[in-house]
């Protein structure tokens, strides 16, 4: 299982409900796919949001995400932590 | 205390222990500023890599990073985590 971060823009303003529930999506959807997101941050201000992910793949984070209505502008398989 | 996350490029091919090196830099350093790197990961084929911090200021982590030697691209405020 591997470790990934995507990162999303357009959140400008968002309220923490409503982040909640994108993020709430994404959980609902990620159980068939074997994706599991363990944390995901918002910066209202630049409207830019990051969700840290554990899958079996890249392409599942994304299909997760793209399922949920909000597509990931970027995401990184992280092999390296510290 | 706030939460942040910034966003490094330029450690294409970097191994686990380059970064952990350029993470100790951090960590050395953070002591007097207030910030303490909570995690960071690597993406070794993008080269970009994500550190988790908190600390008092945005200008705080931003100030950590240069000292050690490897600014950060773009640095991010967190207020809202689920």
């Amino acid at each position: 299982m591997a470790t990934f971060i995507d990162i999303h823009e357009g959140f400008v303003g968002a309220t923490k409900e409503q982040f909640e529930e994108a993020h709430r999506r994404d959980v609902e959807i990620q159980a068939a796919s074997g994706v599991e997101f363990v944390q995901a941050w918002l910066d209202p201000v630049s409207g830019k949001a990051f969700c840290l992910a554990t899958g079996p793949s890249l392409e599942a984070v994304i299909h997760v995400h793209e399922r949920a209505g909000h597509p990931a502008k970027e995401v990184y398989e992280l092999p390296i932590a510290v």
